[in-house]
């Protein structure tokens, strides 16, 4: 194995630094966060950091960092209230990860990418269309974290479209059936074919496989 | 595609409810977070929620529930202020899945499954033996989130050993070749064996795939 320690770490050229640093967690959720600015201008942007919070009400967080261009998303948010979650799917990959190109504010990526808005129930946010999963989100509280300065979003789920072939019966959405991606590091897209379901473990009382 | 408002979603029975909105950030990570006790007594346990907060400082976070079972991770690591972090890879998941149960504070989850203790530099946490990357973590802040009294920990990196076969030449770890899995839900697992490198990306003119 190789090892670096905090210096080693900290010493590394700048984008092996961010790669390494990136994928040390194993893959990252992939999700699209779609925002209208007050002037109704579009953004949509790949978000690597949606994480689940809560069931009991359904609490998603994610973090942004104020300095990049991922600005637009958080001031739209600021301004209205609300944005959407959409997970990236394997035909849109490409034109998902393009997203993270550094956009003027005036320019929606919408108009860039082959990503279409879609609009539900009034939700001022839009929607990636065809996304197999589409959630419209009420923002509800940040935090700044003091060590760096990050902003962690929470807000809560107030409404939920699935691609009703995803949905088991206990209500697990089976991701691999969706061809959902998931991250690794900043660049690199997985989307499994494959996967286990186990259940809910018990404690048992010797050690055995 | 199925919808779901807020209310629907808080009136569904607690399983439905919690594979629901479990399943729908997309994947998670996968991981195993090794704690000590002051008294000695080791623990491992998996979370789905380690999230990279920042390259420089590497700092990670993760989300606990002090109600649950994963509370011993948490007195673990106030305890002692160290914890590792080491992701959960084919050949060991269903032992890693099984470190969910619910055992008692005096028996190490290690006793119970094929998963091994492994010690580096000293470091008083132990990390999984054989996991293609070890992350010792060193306490940094806490945060309650007002919303739900969940808990997010905030660690930095102090030390990283990766398996050198996985660290591309721009130190990208290539968790596919690692045959490390992400979580779908809360019992799901998928590794997967295909990956997509995309650039970075700058602005385009045209709208173009």
């Amino acid at each position: 194995m190789i090892s670096l320690d905090k210096k080693d770490i900290d010493n590394l050229a700048y984008v092996k630094k961010i790669n390494l640093v990136n994928s040390v967690t194993g893959y990252k959720s992939a999700n699209l966060i779609g925002t209208k600015s007050k002037a109704g201008i579009t953004n949509v942007a790949v978000f690597s950091s949606v994480t689940h919070f809560g069931s009991s009400p359904a609490i998603l967080g994610f973090v942004l960092r104020p300095t990049t261009v991922i600005r637009d998303t958080y001031d739209n948010i600021k301004e209205t209230g609300v944005f959407t979650i959409n997970p990236i799917f394997k035909s849109k990959i490409k034109d998902a990860h393009h997203t993270s190109a550094k956009y003027p504010k005036e320019v929606s990526e919408f108009d860039k990418t082959v990503l279409e808005e879609e609009y539900k129930d009034n939700w001022e946010a839009p929607f990636v269309k065809e996304a197999p999963i589409q959630i419209a989100m009420n923002y509800l509280e940040e935090y700044e974290i003091k060590a760096n300065g990050t902003i962690l979003v929470l807000a809560e789920i107030v409404k939920l479209h699935v691609r009703e072939d995803l949905l088991e019966e206990d209500y697990l959405i089976n991701l691999t059936k969706g061809e959902i991606a998931a991250i690794n590091g900043l660049d690199t897209y997985a989307v499994p074919t494959n996967n286990l379901r186990l259940n809910y473990q018990r404690p048992k009382e010797n050690k055995n496989k």
